[in-house]
């Protein structure tokens, strides 16, 4: 395996946390190679090119899924990656809030549903067992 | 006129610069008081909310309309504008080159276009006559 | 040619007049016969179905064609649409101004701009020579 | 609290029902200050112009929203809100039927299952107990 | 009933298999009429259309909804519907990872879990009891 | 520079003709790096992989481009593409037919046009001069 996969696996779980192997493997089994290339080129290449901050990137990537409206999935998976490299949850809401602007008002609503979901998960990890 | 409204307008014309006035008088024209509404909302009330930076919240507008891929006046409006609060261009570029892996290639390549539309008009502007 | 395609023919005619033809021409000369399908389907069948007011139609119509954003001249040619059924200019600017709501803010700019154009083509016909 | 707030609010509850103060409460969780920004915006200025009846609104924000496709919770909610301000059964699923045309049989489909669970809870509330 | 609807029943069937039945049950319930005036167009007239095969219809009708995104019912119907008429799981899969290129990934991504669900459910079906 | 580019360009030059060239330098004005990753990854590994002939391929795209109605040059340039690799006009036709029924008519009504566009401008190349 190549250098760019690597560097990209490694992006990805510094992303996507424990999601990323279960991401990889429901991939693996239906459509062999695929992950591979997709890891390479996306958290290899695309996701690490210079001239922007990964946690901008992230807030572009969340502003970009709330506005489809389409991909709740990948949206919590990106809040989860906005906040693991760091975002604060307060700029994921706003993000949120400021792209129902122009993609609507229940994009807003339900991009600030998810967040609310995985700040909660998030909270559960976090606190003392 | 209230208070939300005039420091929206304000806003308004430094992200939009000489588009701000032509884009209310088009709207006066066809819908009575929704400028006003709008502008109070948008720009005095929403834009301004605190915890994101204004340079950010220009990037997921960009993210977003990308996205979106059927709002192309509204992206060259805001490509402009991200430049005219701050942002690089290479920041721009990214941004557009992020949102593609989530709202497919031809966001990306279509988004390019209208930011090299933007950045040529841009130069000639700056240029000495 | 049966009862539902004529019948749709002549709703067609009233909806979008002079375009009509042009329209079937178009479609003729790419797909055989598909114009008679989709006449006979969309304006002998749905549009005739009880329950809803014409002009309540044109104006879903217009809402919902507005708020996917892709579909310029289809949206040209209901606004246009509307006001020969009787709806008013001011119906078909408030639906474009509701719908921004949940479609973002680029819907309604998008589709006022779209109307003024409609409405001006519209008093260019009107007006004596 | 100025008087648009108060306005909006008001509508807002004949819209929502019930609805009304659990989603403002989610809201505030979230991004707080939004809602009465949004509120008074959305419900106590654009919907509440002149020139357009509120069940047309209701109707044309349907035809947007399943036109859009992936805002389900916002159109059950305008799906009860339309039966609230006086629009009949019928039309709310012509609307969902004439706006397939234009947004495709599955924005029909989906619309009218979203349809089918608003009336029967409705049926339930009014069923003498 | 005339001979486009008893065709397009017909073809219907072949397509979804068992849901068919519910899926018109389901239309008849909340706005009579309407399924007979769909199944006859949509699979009477435009899906029996000479000049592509049955197999790329369903091909390329799991290529738009997948890649619209907002229609998961749909897409696995469709998915089974290729299945039925006789495309094998590989071509669905590789047309899942083909317009994820043009419609962002987490297309490809939602359409083969959906894909993995459909295969699922049809192996069920097909082991020996 | 690795064979997945190479096999990549040669690809996307059967696929665009005289427009990949363009395609390259606009883009490599613009970002440069981007078009050697985009290159190799969806034309060197994507549209490579087997299972699923590459005349299918290009039509799934244009399925997928004409749902999404958003991406009118990449449209016009598959349908070109299909045109190169094999596929007849009337499959084209008939996938833009078809998925009017899943994406609406607009889509449908558009492809319709944007074919038009390049069936007109492949006969002009072809005829004797």
């Amino acid at each position: 395996m190549d250098k760019r996969y690597e560097q990209g696996r490694e992006l990805l779980g510094a992303i996507a946390g424990s999601h990323a192997e279960r991401l990889i493997d429901g991939l693996d089994s239906m459509a062999p190679g695929f992950s591979e290339s997709l890891v390479a080129f996306a958290f290899g290449e695309i996701c690490r090119r210079p001239g922007l901050e990964l946690t901008t990137r992230e807030l572009a990537t969340i502003a970009a899924l709330a506005a489809l409206g389409s991909a709740n999935p990948q949206l919590k998976l990106h809040i989860g990656g906005a906040l693991r490299v760091g975002c604060t949850p307060t700029e994921i809401v706003e993000v949120l809030v400021q792209i129902g602007l122009y993609a609507g008002i229940p994009a807003t609503l339900n991009g600030l549903a998810a967040a609310g979901e995985v700040f909660r998960e998030q909270d559960r990890h976090d606190a003392p067992r």
